[in-house]
């Protein structure tokens, strides 16, 4: 069997395990405070084009955005996200757990639109009754999002400075960041991200490591006490090294980048052979994961050989996901080509 | 000024500032263990025909809806609300900050539709991702709605049996209780209500107290020590007997529901008068409050002597709400149609 | 039987009744939003000597501690109070409800000892792992405390410089306020009070009214939004004049000031009595709770005629409590004393 | 520089590195549900003696005590725990995050007293006013201890008993069980411990692992839906099987018990060199934690070669801690006796 199931089935990248074997009868402090941390964090710093970024390493992407939502929001304040985002669906009320609501708006293939967030905050001001309502304390998108679509430059810009003027913070979860940077087409370079929002992560899990999510706050702007608001989320990890040595690697002359690169490289490969071919995509995305409408005949045969998730109906036909990662090998896009 | 800005404008009936100041010189047992409390506890069974009911006294809706939803979900579980309900819009995110997700559903003039929440159950579990979402864990709906309309036998009877198809638990907000079993066309009697849902409450504060909502378990299952739970979200009255002796004033003789009729009676007044004079009415409410689209002329002719909320614009008009209450002047109904 | 078993199973002060009966009829804006809220305001800025100060009325206490540490905590920081403190036993975890940690000093009769405190804040950030702890936060103490006791102005002045020193804000829970204010030998004034610490409440519960507590921030420091705050946990009374026209009622002419030194009259009269007929005294208590050792024999005897608490046994006798209120009348002080 | 700082500071057993060579280019189910936790899950519940476990693994010690006590307790209920307890001191407050209570014991050396535990329980529910108190929902202890102490078999056999005539789940929170188990004198077995408790974790982290704690239910007896639980908190890794294949190896041929034997070998032989060169010893420790009582002059003097935590001062001299672990050398253990 050949899986485009998911992009977090893999190890990790081999210089990774090269790194841990050399390291591992070092001792080192605890906690993230340790060297290998230290110099991650000048590489992602240097990558973001801000000497002053606060960095930090977290285990996970539900972990991360629970504990930097939280983090910065007031008690009586949400959090805005499109309805498909990962917060209010797939993190099992994570947020909530926090004591914060998310605040819906309409996805539009996993994006928010940016007038849509204009008139939201514009009638929630507008309502004379908002004081008996959750207010709005931040604005979080994904990027690349859930349905593997990317903003454009001017799309965030936009996003960005309603966020401004409404002093909102703006949080980019980027679990899948550099399958979005490195998409088709994509204009955004990671300094102009860093740029435009207040905090972001950069995904370790699904991208060459076993598990880590760099959270930077771009402007040296984390939240006071930062450290232990993460311990308060179980989320410091003891041996911090464990994500340090995994980012300081991947953050080593590109490497990161390379490995997105190389996974959004194979799912164009796909994309086109499916669009060739005649079959329907759902969404358009120029990232790693592909979404493509499969009549039942179709999943059937494919199923025999090949892996990859449902999503649910459209239609007569099913949106199936087809998801690359840094692993996927060309000769195993080939097979699928051949057989679709 | 004639007032039809709310239910809860006015003071409380007098028969309860009557009863207040004969018992104002006794002394009686804090909490709620009072015999006040334990009187109008025996007439809240009787009429709901659950001799078994647990009966508590809290004082206001957000805290009792946030109150009984903590106490009767698990931390992984929410709560289904149509979107328009008022725990998802009007209580400040008083159900997160307890842990629990407000999961949403469309609203029909603030109503439920069985049919969309049989979907949305089946969609659910039909996920195979489900074990990442929140649970429902308790189906909510007001009665009367936010908008002033009721569910009939059949469409609670439906929805409830939903609820026991998937072990959910059925509660009803009834803020306006009284206001939703005396409307123009109810067919549920308080009893048939308790029977189809698992807590409900009948709301005081706008229907003839000063505050207090009575939360009725109707088959005598309050969840494990309930006392505790009601103390520990604040909302357990020092001097509890203040609202056993608003409850038992208003239980008795049926006064409560006399109180409710009156308002009735008089917003059906107002509603014949605005169809008669070709208004339309932006929902079909047969229950104390109306809503009808004035154009902006009309408006400011009639707020120079009536007040009365602007809810939101409906294509070149605004929605604007007209409430009775059981303090609702007959001569003030007069005036105001006199004007229209 | 005569009770002495807590300060607030009365009903309320007759004029405020008369003030219920006498508005009744009058329509007000919700949530504290009406004329008679806004009286009261003025009338208890007046009394702190705070004309800038911000005052909020709740119903009850647990519901005013939880709200306010709430809302002034940020969420890695705890709330630091004596082990007696109502917060840490018997508002059955309201705090932690939050997401707060209580953290204990030693109680001395109830109260806080200022070299305690400074001893544990030195001790907190001279410990290395201080991050991986829970921050403190705030202070909170009782005025009068539990026990009965009170602050002198120099203990209360230390603890507020200690305060200062850490930049935690200082919550006095004003529950019994009045009655600490009144005390026997108090040295401390409501507008000193209100200079030395940044949140109290004046009780009113347990002094004249039926229920509320006014929160002051005695220099316009409420937190941002706390409005909103108050709806989410529960704590925004629909008809908030129930609270205005009480606290209006208590404030005018130093009728709350009256009712308190009532009841600290008739205790000190009950407690002179305990002395002169050899009982041993559990705590000095100037104010209206006085705790008094007996033997069983003693207490089978008196709760023939009497109601009070056994608190603990201490040795092979029971500490237990005689509370007086604004509503004690002379007479059954006398027949206590009588039977003593 | 020599380290005895913590028993965290090194990488991981090599045989798990090997395994992760082995197994990088294999894709894995995510979430746990892969082979190699399976596999893990087995020896886990064979080396139990309960063939009916429920096991999940998780990643760190903070986030396995916040998940576990928030899944098995009612809202209204709080944990007892000794003062000294990792989940009362250096845990940021994750559990009352969760909304908990943390009810506090005195410490003897890191452990409960069943007779503290049978007293406290007796006088909550002797107490009148309880149910306005957080109610007990469960006892935690941690083996072996913050402090090196460990249980014997009757104590916790006495310590299981009365959870189980209050009902109240014992939890074990095993971050050093490996060492607890074979510390010196230790009469209690892995089943045994199994048996007297409802669950328990293995700490992987501190034992041989580079992150892992393996929760077990021993009677299958899992809150239902702790899969999800887990996710909500964060806490559920994606690539499920680093966890499972650092078990795997640490389970087999009983790994993980030769790992931590040798740690308290060592350990042994430290503690003997500080008695025989007459050291104070602070506590009487079994395992890899020794506390020993240095003046000023000999920690400056050690502390020049050697690394290790001091505590806090006791007299005129410090508490002392250094730890072995499983990467302790031998000769780096000679070289500190040599030293003293």
């Amino acid at each position: 069997m050949i899986s485009f199931e998911s992009d977090y089935d893999n190890g990790c990248h081999e210089l990774i395990l090269k790194r841990l074997l050399e390291t591992n009868d070092e001792r080192a402090t605890g906690y993230g405070l340790d060297g290998y941390c230290e110099a991650a964090k000048v590489k992602i710093r240097e990558a973001c084009g801000k000497p002053e970024a606060d960095v930090f390493f977290l285990v996970g992407g539900t972990q991360t955005n629970a504990t930097v939502i939280d983090a910065m929001l007031q008690g009586y304040q949400g959090v805005l996200s499109v309805e498909t985002g990962h917060i209010n669906v797939h993190e099992s009320g994570a947020i909530e757990f926090g004591g914060h609501k998310v605040l819906n708006l309409p996805s539009h293939d996993g994006k928010m639109a940016p007038n849509d967030l204009a008139k939201w905050l514009k009638d929630f001001y507008d309502d004379p009754t908002y004081d008996h309502m959750v207010f709005p304390g931040m604005v979080y998108i994904t990027f690349a999002t859930e349905m593997g679509t990317i903003y454009s430059h001017a799309e965030l810009k936009a996003i960005s400075g309603i966020c401004k003027d409404y002093k909102l913070p703006l949080f980019i979860d980027g679990a899948r960041l550099g399958y979005g940077l490195m998409a088709k087409g994509c204009d955004v370079t990671l300094p102009q991200l860093a740029d435009l929002c207040d905090v972001f992560y950069i995904g370790g899990t699904k991208c060459g490591a076993y598990c880590g999510e760099a959270v930077v706050f771009p402007k040296g702007n984390a939240p006071a006490h930062f450290f232990t608001i993460v311990k308060q989320h179980g989320a410091l990890m003891a041996k911090g090294r464990l994500l340090g040595i995994q980012f300081d690697t991947l953050m080593k002359d590109g490497l990161y980048f390379k490995l997105a690169g190389h996974a959004v490289q194979q799912a164009m490969r796909l994309r086109d052979a499916f669009v060739v071919k005649g079959y329907e995509m759902y969404s358009d995305s120029p990232t790693n994961q592909q979404f493509v409408l499969l009549d039942k005949a179709t999943i059937d045969r494919l199923a025999k050989d090949f892996v990859f998730e449902q999503w649910f109906p459209v239609g007569d036909k099913i949106n199936c996901r087809f998801v690359t990662s840094w692993a996927t090998r060309s000769q195993d896009v080939d097979a699928l080509i051949a057989a679709l």
